[in-house]
């Protein structure tokens, strides 16, 4: 059990490492509210005993507006004010629309995570960005706020499925190839079973995640700059994702491999280490292709969060390990799409 | 034509005084999408000639989630992107959602406002709380944020019913009841009349009125303290407006009058002064009594944002000019409304 501490620009977040969801209540003055999903709830009922639960349906699909209605009215049948503490439980739908349905409800209440997914633990439970889709275009609506503190109980994973391990490595992959080569070369040591079978190296590189994203987001959490780094693999990715119901990792898995070959194409980067990059997604079991209508994909692209006028901001790779922020014209996008497609 | 700065906890927000709404696209880089109703579309269409315009149907009936999808949906069709001002040109039911909408669009965009009722102008646009109504609970979802500017343009109270005149001296009398005795002096001395007939006189009350609330707002943002005396007469108000479908100033109106009771009853406020707040209010046409269902009002008070626990923060004065934070318990409440309803 350890805690670190972590101050953005308006709020002061704990990280709590190697707790237990049942010190929750000890941790929070008054009313605690969870959200869940279906399938957390079902592996693990016990652990909600005691709490009003608000029980969501599991997955992307669900991250809508029609689910934050529902959130709302069982909101009000619980009573919820000003002073409750709302809590979600589960991966990293339930903490976005948590996260989302928290800073909108009264105006604005506080909230936590018990993140309980790798791809939550190292990325979507930290940072403050929420949201919802809005049809298939994702995170259209949302907003950027800090929760109160994130509570690791790593024991969810014990329960958590194979294709969640990889979905969660695409992240942790992305982490290396923007920001940390020592990190890549670990990755290339390992596998997801080892990680699997060692509670200390997990727990480790957990942590190495979780601190390299909130040290990027610390430093620009409104994203005029590094944050924006984080956005490898994910223009393409979010692009795929909705058209085509592929998981988040998998479709963030696709999109490093077209942003690498558009490094590759127009920033220099090697061709080898785009090799090594392929060869890592292959590693840990995430696919580097799929075969899509390039026009669907790119009438997306163009409703990108990220576009500005006729660029959108993408992110390349000038080598593994370091990354840049590249404004490409939505009209040479298209060119390179018929390139490298 | 003058300009005001106010400097908000994270923002600068201008006041534009005596400007034209053809002045909008001189003010802003960019594009700009304006949101309105049918009512102010329907009498000002040529004000909107050039402009992406969203159209919304009027009242607060509308002030809820099904209005906040469908501009969504047409932001996304206009290619709304962040570089896009969004102007909210029309009275609170409009700024109220074009604030929320700003918010959490791509994870809030910039925004300004047109205030064009009295209502709007002197209250509802000015302090960035924003937000919808769910069910017969008013502003549940919302958020606090400042708009970029303010542009007023009193050609659109030409058309200005005159129920809407006397929506607004609701919120007026309010400023005067808590903050300004010579306000409320003034006031005594004038009719809705006498304002509609003399545009310096009016213009003169609408930036008394922004400046008293403005300052307000300023030194207390996020509603820790002063700010809350704004809401005097609003937590019976808003209990009622929405379950008897009355407008906002007549139930602020009914609001003020019980308030002004209770003040009588538990904190000493002088009977006259009471007497002299409902003549005024009388005087500005408004109404000063309801008859309602005590048990449905007192299941929605129950629900108040600004309940904490089992008190309710009530507003109550200490005499014309001066009000106090008074937390008020559920129980003695209940006992209040069955003595004084």
């Amino acid at each position: 059990m350890h805690k670190e501490e972590y101050l953005f620009s308006k709020k002061k977040v704990s990280y709590l490492f190697d707790y237990s969801i049942n010190q929750l209540q000890q941790l929070v003055d008054g009313d605690i509210i969870l959200l869940t999903d279906q399938t957390v709830f079902n592996f693990h009922q016990q652990k909600f005993a005691g709490y009003k639960t608000i029980v969501i349906e599991a997955g992307e699909a669900f991250k809508h507006q029609q689910t934050v209605d529902k959130i709302i009215n069982q909101l009000i049948e619980f009573d919820a004010d000003r002073k409750t503490m709302l809590v979600g439980v589960g991966g990293g739908v339930v903490t976005d629309i948590m996260g989302y349905v928290a800073s909108v409800y009264l105006r604005g209440v506080e909230f936590a995570f018990v993140p309980t997914t790798i791809l939550a633990m190292v990325d979507a439970a930290i940072g403050g960005k929420n949201g919802i889709d809005v049809g298939v275009y994702k995170n259209m609506v949302g907003t950027i706020n800090q929760p109160k503190f994130l509570l690791y109980d790593n024991s969810f994973l014990q329960t958590l499925p194979t294709e969640q391990w990889i979905n969660g490595f695409a992240e942790i992959i992305k982490h290396a190839c923007i920001k940390d080569a020592k990190l890549f070369a670990e990755l290339q040591h390992n596998s997801i079973e080892k990680y699997k079978n060692d509670a200390v190296l997990l727990a480790a590189l957990i942590q190495k995640n979780v601190s390299l994203k909130t040290n990027i987001v610390v430093n620009d959490e409104f994203e005029q700059g590094e944050r924006k780094l984080l956005n490898f693999g994910h223009t393409f990715g979010h692009a795929i994702e909705n058209l085509y119901q592929v998981p988040h990792g998998n479709a963030v898995s696709i999109g490093i491999v077209l942003a690498a070959k558009i490094s590759e194409e127009i920033n220099n980067f090697y061709s080898v280490e785009k090799d090594s990059i392929v060869a890592l997604l292959k590693q840990y079991q995430l696919p580097t292709t799929l075969n899509v209508d390039k026009g669907n994909v790119f009438s997306i692209l163009t409703k990108d969060k990220k576009r500005v006028g006729d660029n959108i901001n993408f992110i390349l790779l000038n080598k593994i390990g370091e990354a840049v922020i590249q404004p490409i014209s939505i009209t040479q996008l298209e060119d390179l799409m018929h390139q490298i497609l």
